[in-house]
């Protein structure tokens, strides 16, 4: 069902240093699916709290938040919910008469995927990150059961930090780890990133684990995952979390939850 | 040709109280039928300092600006167009990189349309009202040669302080006037409005009357329009006044000049 826009039309937004496609064709073609009076445009800014402000005063219903504005953002809105409180960082705004709360739908898809793909709660894990990502990654292993996990990061001070925020070890390097579960929240593999071509963990510490989880989204099979998938791991993909992540902010939006066919389609139909 | 939204996608909305729906569905036709990538979204807000900051922060191409907002704007745009400092009343603000730069599109309508129906210089008006579209309307008869003018309105103060201001006299009613063109700038006519079944002016003065002017547009057949029409008179409506005032707002936002049968099919379009 195509909707004319009209003056009831509601607005959601993302805000990012540089916007991509994919949630806003993810929004879009869900609200025509679904025949939701429903407009979702991509923003970047340099002003973050003028642009909070406008979703403020031009009531913008929704807004998904992006580098660099995760942790800037949070002194900016009404109230938090759990899943941004655990990590001060959030991804997602909804605003309710003015009235703004923080989600953190990273977490939530995480949360969901290590459910989805009946990660064993007692795997072992090693996470290669400590940015604002993998505080939300590690965040949900932490809430979900996961006890036995070391992050890894060569920024020592952000590794400890989180590690120890969580109650997780630290090191600088996978020296001496054979975790059951890899996971990987650096840019390594991204397209178009310095180490885009490169395997974020070493193949004989793959050959050891069972799990292979990949955050990068860009491109969808980076690297780690077409060598996991190669070698026979499960595999969890930055795709299925950001197509997750994207669900439960339309959700929070709109109130309506599409089917699981509906949302596969709208991942295909973004993903071009 | 249908764009379906990306990154680039560039937004113009409107503000005011109470949104329509004639200038999203007339901008969004346009953009669609000459395939430029913009979107126009219709909104309303009671928070003017941040909905401009939003427009600011947000880098939205143009605002439409309507009641209540077109004189309190115009302390927080940077830069006025002469079709607003004779008038102290904007309707339009451009935003280009940051640089808001404010104009007056009913002034440049009614300027046009004296020109297009080709209104002698010479004739005789009287003009019913005194708010901001009054201020505009008149404005556009003073600059456009247009000397011998009465400015109609009970509300002594503003009347005179308008009348004043461009050389023409005030009287409170009609009493004696017989002018060449009649130019009801008052909401009298008016879909909704508590007198929408009366006449702007005696049916014994529009019998002397060349010309008829209604800025109303919504009907575009008001009762002094279809009355005028039955007598003979020459005609001028409130809707070909938002339609012209719609073109060149969609001409400072987008660059781009419709054809006259895109405009006229914009026009019919909107109007449904």
């Amino acid at each position: 069902m195509q909707m004319h826009p009209n003056k009831d039309t509601q607005l959601c937004m993302s805000l990012s240093a540089r916007p991509g496609n994919f949630g806003l064709r993810f929004h879009n073609h869900l609200y025509e699916q679904l025949g939701l009076n429903f407009y979702y445009k991509a923003f970047s800014s340099q002003d973050l709290p003028g642009a909070i402000g406008g979703i403020r005063a031009l009531g913008i219903r929704g807004c998904g938040v992006s580098m660099p504005f995760k942790e800037a953002a949070i002194a900016l809105v009404d109230e938090l919910d759990d899943s941004v409180q655990a990590i001060d960082s959030l991804n997602t705004i909804v605003n309710t008469h003015g009235h703004l709360k923080a989600y953190n739908t990273d977490y939530i898809a995480v949360e969901q995927l290590l459910k989805k793909h009946a990660v064993p709660q007692d795997s072992t894990f090693a996470l290669r990150g400590s940015g604002g990502m993998a505080k939300a990654v590690a965040s949900a292993l932490r809430d979900g059961g996961y006890a036995n996990g070391v992050i890894v990061a060569r920024n020592e001070r952000a590794g400890r930090a989180l590690a120890q925020h969580l109650g997780y070890a630290w090191q600088g390097d996978m020296t001496g780890l054979r975790p059951q579960m890899l996971i990987n929240v650096t840019p390594i593999g991204m397209t178009g990133g310095a180490e885009a071509e490169a395997l974020a963990f070493d193949a004989d510490i793959i050959e050891t684990a069972r799990t292979v989880f990949d955050v990068v989204a860009i491109p969808a099979e980076t690297p780690l995952i077409v060598h996991a998938r190669a070698n026979g791991k499960q595999v969890i993909t930055g795709l299925e979390v950001i197509a997750i992540q994207a669900l439960e902010q339309f959700v929070l939006y709109t109130g309506v939850r599409p089917t699981q066919e509906q949302f596969e389609k709208a991942v295909a139909f973004a993903r071009l």
